[in-house]
C-alpha cells in the first residue's frame, strides 16, 4: 500500500460524568488525509485549505505522531501527509485528537498495521501532547478503537471499547469563542468531597451500564455531571438556557464537550438528534456569537479508509 | 399463600472500587426464613438458635419492615416470622440486609406481590437504618435483586441490576473481631483529590464493563480501591498478607466486603476459590483470632423460596 485517504473523526471527551476517562467519534464529522509514500526519507505536511497549523513535521500534531513511527521503524521511504483539516481547533471536539490519531492510523497502514490499538494510542498521544502539553488519551483513544473508549489506567495504558447502541445520535454546538484547555484545567478544584465523589462514580457506573444494555432511559438518568460542569461551565455563553432547550427538545442529556466551549446532547434516534439541533440555534440565535452545529452518529468505527490506492 | 420458607443471602458491598455503590449476593450462604399467616394481628418474630438478637418487632430488623408492610397494606392478619440467623451479625457480609430484604421478600409473598422491586428495596432499607442508623441499599439492593446491584442514586432511589458472569464465585473471610460501622465510617477522610477520584472511577467503569462482557482479565485489573481500602484495612490484622496470598493463590482480586472485617476474593470458577479459601486458612491460622470462610458463587437471585406450603 503506497497511498491511502483516511476519515479522522471529531470526539467527543468527558462524557458528562465520566471526566477524563471516556470519549466517542462521530460518524460524520471528521478531517480527511491523504498519506503517500515518498523515496524522500521523512514526514512532509500540507494543509488544504486555509489553516494557519504549522506544516514542520516537528511542530505539527500529525507530524510528530508520524515522525515518531518512522523512527522506531526504520524503513527506508517518506511520507507525505495531506491534511483537509474540517474540524476548527479549539472547538472542544478533539480537533488536535483527529489529526494525531489519523496520523498514526494511516502511518500504519503503510507500514503493514505492524502495530497493535495501544501502540496507536500511544503514538497519537504523542500529538496530543504537543497540542496541550499533556498527553492525554480521552480523544485519541475513541479515534482510534470507535465507540465508546473507557481509558481506565494510563500506567499501563488500559483502554476498553464499550458498545455503542443503534440508535445514538450526538449533537453539536460550536460556539466560536476561544476556551483555552489550560484555562478550563486551571479553574478546577483539586479536591472534592467524598459523597460527591460517590454520586459521580454511581452515575458512570449507570452510564457504562446503560450502554452495554442500550438502556436509553438509564443513560438518560445517568448523564449527570456534579463536578465538573458546575465550574467549567461559566466559560460558554448561555450554556444552562441550551441544556434547558435540549432537555425540552427530548435529548438524552446533555454537556460539555471535552474542555469546551463545544457542547453536546445525545439523543436517540435522528429525528430527536435534529430537534436539538433547532433547539441550539434558537439559543444562539439571539447571540452575537458565531457558532457550527454537527449532527451525527455516534461510531462504532473510529479513523477509517476512505480510498485505498495502490500503485 | 399461608406458609412460606425462603432464603436471604449474605451480600458484598462496596466492592473494592465501587466504594457506596455496588453490591451482590452468595449463592450458598444465607439465612433461613419461615412466614406464617395468623389470626392474630400484628407480627410475632421467633429466632432460631442462640441469638441475641431482639425479639420484639419494634426493635427486630426483620420486624421494623415487616410491620411497615404491614401498615400500608391494612391486611386483616398477622404474620410470624421465625428466623434461622446463619449469618453472624457484625460480619460485614450483610446479616441485617439478609434480615431486612428476607422480611420484605418474604412478607410480599404472603401479601400477593403487591410491591415491586424497588418498594421492597426501600421496605428493606428501613431494617437498615434500625440496625446501623442508615437507610444504605447496598446490600439490601442486590439481596432482593441478585446479580450485582448497582445503586445509582437515592434521591430518587435508582438500582439497576447488573449481569454476573457465570464461573463467578466468591471467597470470604470472616475474622471473628468486632469492627463498628460507625468507627469505620469515622475514619474514613470527607474530602479526597480529584486526581484520586478520577482513577477510582476509571476502575469503576472498568469493573461493570467486565461484569456485562464475562471480561475476566479487566475485572481483575479493574479490582483496585485507591480510597477507602487504604484507610479502613487498618481495621483488620493481616489484611494485606491475606490479600497478597489471595493473588498469589489466583485469584481475580480481593478487598474488605462492607465495612468488615470479612475480606472477599473473587474467582473465576470453583477450583481458585478454593485456592483461596486454603491461602486465606493459612494466613490467619498464624494468629489466635477464631474465623469462618464461606465459598459461593456469586448469585444470580436473591432472595429465594425455599419451601412453599399452601394450607
Amino acid at each position: 500500500m503506497d497511498r491511502i485517504t483516511i476519515f479522522a473523526p471529531a470526539t467527543v471527551a468527558n462524557v458528562s460524568c465520566a471526566f477524563d476517562v471516556l470519549g466517542f467519534p462521530l460518524e460524520e464529522t471528521g478531517d480527511r488525509m491523504n498519506f503517500v509514500k515518498t523515496n524522500q526519507k521523512g514526514i512532509q505536511i500540507k494543509m488544504l485549505g486555509n489553516s494557519n497549523l504549522p506544516t514542520e513535521p516537528e511542530k505539527n500534531v500529525a507530524g510528530v505522531v508520524a515522525l515518531a513511527m518512522l523512527e522506531q521503524t526504520k524503513v527506508d521511504f517518506g511520507v507525505e501527509i495531506e491534511i483537509d483539516k474540517r474540524i476548527k481547533p479549539g472547538s472542544g471536539i478533539g480537533s488536535s485528537a483527529a489529526s494525531a490519531a489519523g496520523a498514526a492510523f494511516g502511518m500504519n497502514l503503510l507500514l503493514e498495521n505492524r502495530f497493535n490499538t495501544t501502540e496507536l494510542i500511544k503514538f497519537a498521544m504523542l500529538g496530543e501532547k504537543l497540542a496541550s502539553g499533556t498527553a492525554h488519551a480521552d480523544n485519541v483513544a475513541p479515534a482510534i478503537t470507535g465507540g465508546f473508549a473507557l481509558v481506565r489506567s494510563y500506567e499501563p495504558l488500559d483502554v476498553v471499547k464499550i458498545n455503542v447502541p443503534n440508535e445514538l445520535y450526538v449533537t453539536i454546538l460550536h460556539p466560536q469563542i476561544e476556551v483555552k484547555t489550560s484555562d478550563s484545567r486551571k479553574i478546577l478544584k483539586k479536591d472534592l468531597e467524598l459523597k460527591t465523589a460517590i454520586k459521580q462514580w454511581g452515575n458512570i457506573a449507570g452510564l457504562i451500564s446503560a450502554l452495554h444494555t442500550s438502556d436509553y432511559e438509564l443513560l438518560s438518568r445517568s448523564l449527570e455531571d456534579v463536578i465538573i460542569e458546575p465550574i467549567r461551565s461559566v466559560f460558554i455563553p448561555l450554556f444552562y438556557e441550551v441544556k434547558k432547550a435540549l432537555a425540552e427538545a427530548g435529548t438524552l442529556g446533555s454537556g460539555i464537550s471535552g474542555s469546551g466551549p463545544s457542547i453536546f446532547a445525545l439523543s436517540k434516534g435522528k429525528e430527536t438528534a435534529e430537534k436539538a439541533a433547532k433547539a441550539m440555534q434558537m439559543v444562539y440565535s439571539q447571540t452575537q456569537i458565531d457558532f457550527d452545529i454537527h449532527i451525527s452518529k455516534v461510531a462504532s468505527q473510529g479513523c477509517r479508509i476512505i480510498r485505498n490506492n495502490n500503485e
